[in-house]
């Protein structure tokens, strides 16, 4: 979100200028957490310890509030910024509040994306830290992903006992980095001693199902389990193996035992937040673990959190995977939405974004308002943030105020990216305003029972607008198959592209009438969801031409300086 | 060492049983290091500033004394727990002594060999955290590694302005495990879209020139200045190209940035240790850090440290290398040695070394004392310190004292492994009583100034006892290429077998007149050595076929179990 304002701050130059608290004080007095109950990372970040979390069982929950987003430009609305500035602004009108976000994924950060902390007056810090190793969790994760997969061609290397076929091996390498090379490899070359030859992908490792386990693992022993239920590849006549049948789980959950501990850091206005997991939004479910956000709902009287991507992929799967697992019941939606991406689903080109077109925010409400309308089906409460940006202009953000009202939605206009709680304390006191209605309880949108591929068209046709869903008949066997299996009682993670309702990412606006082709299912059977792709969907991102790592470096005062 | 003794206690039970101070605490009464000069990673475990150690640099240095061995058998004759029970001997005679050891790699973990923290009553704790995740220093160097990589291919794909020859790179991608399937693979397959397809290598994260440089820096400038130096490929007509060319570098530094500060733990009677970067000791040096030995110096009157392998390997390079590079000037060399080992290179059988055989123990000895020999040439006094095992007789024990003695050399008995400090009291006051002669600076082997060729014929017969080198016309000819281009200063860093001071791993003893083959040979430009690869050097090991990682698990309270 650099480019939001021309400002003479970048966001790590306000990160770089903070005024940071010591972790351990701040944990004391503003949560009430003893240091012995907490594990020091550094004097700015720590994590929380597994027995203190127990112990807070019999604690009521807060209130839980989820950030996500109208369908996104490429430059992202802001949503991290959003809960953020939410949760200070919280703090700022006398609230306990408290945030939970993912961690950014290292990888990225050498490419163009940059940093994931928030951006402007909100963010989470210490940034540098958060952005590249946070705590080592993501290098756990790896770890990992990585001696399962070592494990399983070591089995086949000393004779296969289980009879794997290689050529029906599902369980890939990972690494954090955007490296293109490692997409498609043949590993074991070379001869007797390096085992046998066999066609092998490395995806990054926020696309790791560990990832997805870790995050919605509810304690160490749930972690355990579901990591010995991991698929890692099926024998020649289709019976799975497990990582339980290699032995490889308990070591697995060894090197994760202290990565499962939430991490508390705060925001630049020296409030507590949540920082923890980071599964990808297309093939997981993109939310932070939930321990984390169990722990924070009784450590906090609010919470706010946020979901991967638009509404269509994020909130649906917070709702449907995450909610629906971990027996959560979020009270309100808060749905970040930028005039310059209602422009661009009205119609207008990337360069023209600057001029003034209420024409054009009108037309590309038809996305927001989508958006609206499919959370409503969710009985969730809905609140629209403007996240402002300098180009705006009244008359365009009038129109979009009209249009949520219109849909029984306030839109507030927020700038906390430019002036922290501040800038978004209506917004703080709108949603503060929804909650104290009595809560209902959420509706999923599908039940346990109903079968995959009807979950599947469910969320289609209620959520993408689409007509139907298609698939070749080897895809619909597999469905009939994992149906068979006994995987039909899982929720489905639906893989598709963020830019738009539908599977093809330049139909703006809100596209109805389509139809959903799905390219292949797999069964995460120990994140316990049914992986449903439809369009291309990129596992392991590449570098650009010029990419970001070219520009980041270290002072000889051991500042980072270049990343965004 | 598990092995060693037949106790009701392995070292995991000891270790986690250990009652540890909180580090801060400890680095204050002892070292006189304040919180804020700390960056705590839990509470036993903590980085020490680079601005705090910059402060050091007008303290008088302490006394330095090297950890090595004799020929190791495959389990090690117990060089870091030797370290450990002499750094707390020291302390228990009132020494103000620390010590400085090598991090453990995570990959072996999982394999056959287990922990690498010391062993019995002479540990480094807490010891579950130093041998997975510790504090991540691994990962920072893997990643760093891999951010080159990726940035390699990357320029490859889009246009190879540069010029690399696919066929010629020779920077490889590394991951801390032992996955003998990314031995040799072929890389960038699947189409346009993954870059152009190429033969393509992993090795262990501690095989990486990273990992070399890492531990050769004295500061972040020349951290940075290393990183650059690195050489990634060579164009079709050998030019070289860098990893500043790339421009990787300044990325690769700040990534590496906390991880580049030393680690401070403590030993199970809590004395202060330092526990920092962990280079192969075949293809690279074998050595912690620089900046680890240099801050110890300035902390303690007596630093204690070790060296990868036996002395041939670990001592020379560290001698001829670090010392060389880093301006150090130990003391004293405690040759560590086994009855078990002895007689072993006196040609005993693994099944019959628990049966006195003291003619076997005379003959054996010939390797200890080639070794004691060897380290008076560089004008090192030494000291032997037999690492006693239940099975030896007081025949077998008398018998190594009194060659020791007539090569002019004190050999103690210790058991610092079964008893802790009080099992090394003889051993610390042995060395005490040596350091209180005074000091000789240590003679290097040879000049910066001999031609490669020469160094390496140098090392070969006044070390290994060769009559002579041999290489291919080919590997003659990069010698003399290597000479060409500028490197010829640099110091040589022998691969070969620890097992024997030939290239053979099964020639036991102190075999003579042998000639060692020069398989291959490799500029490390930014380490700044020429790696002489000599016999079979394997860079990623593989799994055993029961991994140790089917028997490491976690229990339901949280506690790591089953590592070894």
């Amino acid at each position: 979100m650099t480019d939001q304002h021309t400002t003479p701050k970048t966001d790590i130059e306000i990160a770089n200028a903070a005024s940071m608290e010591k972790i351990l004080p701040l944990a004391k007095e503003r949560l009430g957490i003893e240091e012995d109950n907490l594990e020091p990372f550094g004097h700015y970040k720590t994590k929380i310890s597994l027995d203190y979390i127990e112990r807070l069982a019999d604690r009521p929950d807060g209130k839980l509030i989820l950030v996500t987003a109208m369908s996104p430009t490429p430059a992202g609305e802001g949503k991290t910024t959003t809960t953020v500035g939410l949760g200070d602004a919280l703090n700022r009108i006398g609230k306990k509040a408290m945030i939970c976000l993912r961690e950014p994924s290292l990888g990225p950060c050498f490419g163009m994306k940059g940093g994931a902390a928030g951006g402007g007056y909100a963010q989470v810090v210490p940034m540098t830290d958060i952005n590249l190793h946070f705590t080592g969790d993501f290098h756990a994760i790896g770890v990992a992903n990585n001696l399962l997969a070592a494990m399983i061609d070591n089995h086949i290397y000393w004779g296969n006992e289980l009879g794997l076929d290689e050529r029906r091996i599902t369980w890939r390498r990972v690494v954090d980095m955007n490296d293109r090379a490692l997409r498609y490899i043949v590993n074991s070359m070379g001869g007797v001693s390096n085992g046998f030859p066999r066609e092998d992908h490395f995806d990054i490792t926020v696309a790791s199902e560990v990832m997805a386990i870790f995050c919605l693992a509810t304690d160490m022993k749930d972690l355990k389990k579901r990591l010995g239920n991991i698929i890692v590849g099926f024998t020649r006549d289709r019976k799975p193996i497990h990582a339980r049948d290699l032995d490889a789980h308990g070591a697995m959950a060894a090197v994760l035992k202290d990565a499962f501990q939430p991490n508390l850091v705060q925001t630049l206005e020296n409030n507590p937040a949540l920082v923890h997991g980071g599964p990808f939004a297309n093939i997981a479910h993109g939310c932070n673990s939930v321990l984390a956000t169990r722990t924070a709902l009784k450590l906090a009287d609010y919470v706010v959190t946020e979901a991967g991507f638009g509404a269509d992929l994020g909130a649906e799967k917070f709702l449907d995977i995450k909610c629906r697992k971990a027996d959560l019941n979020p009270e309100a939606a808060v749905v970040v939405a930028t005039v310059r991406a209602l422009k661009m689903h009205g119609g207008v080109a990337k360069q023209d974004l600057g001029r003034e077109d209420v024409a054009a925010v009108q037309m590309g409400s038809r996305n927001l308002t989508r958006h609206i309308d499919n959370l409503h089906k969710f009985d969730l409460p809905v609140v629209v943030a403007i996240n402002r940006f300098s180009t705006d202009t009244t008359a365009e953000i009038e129109a979009v105020q009209e249009i949520c009202a219109s849909h029984g939605v306030k839109a507030v206009l927020c700038d906390h990216w430019g002036k922290g709680s501040a800038g978004a304390e209506v917004l703080a006191r709108t949603v503060v305003s929804q909650l104290e209605k009595p809560a209902r309880p959420i509706s999923l949108l599908y039940e346990d029972e109903t079968p995959l591929w009807e979950k599947v068209k469910t969320v289609a046709t209620k959520i993408y607008a689409a007509d139907d869903i298609i698939a070749d008949q080897k895809v619909e066997n597999q469905f009939r198959e994992l149906q068979e299996q006994g995987f039909g009682h899982y929720p489905v993670c639906i893989a598709k592209t963020q830019y738009s309702f539908s599977t093809d990412p330049t139909l703006r606006g809100a596209p109805s009438h389509h139809v959903v082709p799905i390219r292949e299912v797999r069964v995460a059977a120990g994140a316990e969801f049914v992986v449903v792709i439809c369009g291309d969907i990129m596992t392991m991102p590449g570098l650009p031409r010029i990419p970001a790592a070219t520009q980041i470096d270290v002072t000889e005062n051991g500042q980072i300086i270049g990343l965004f």
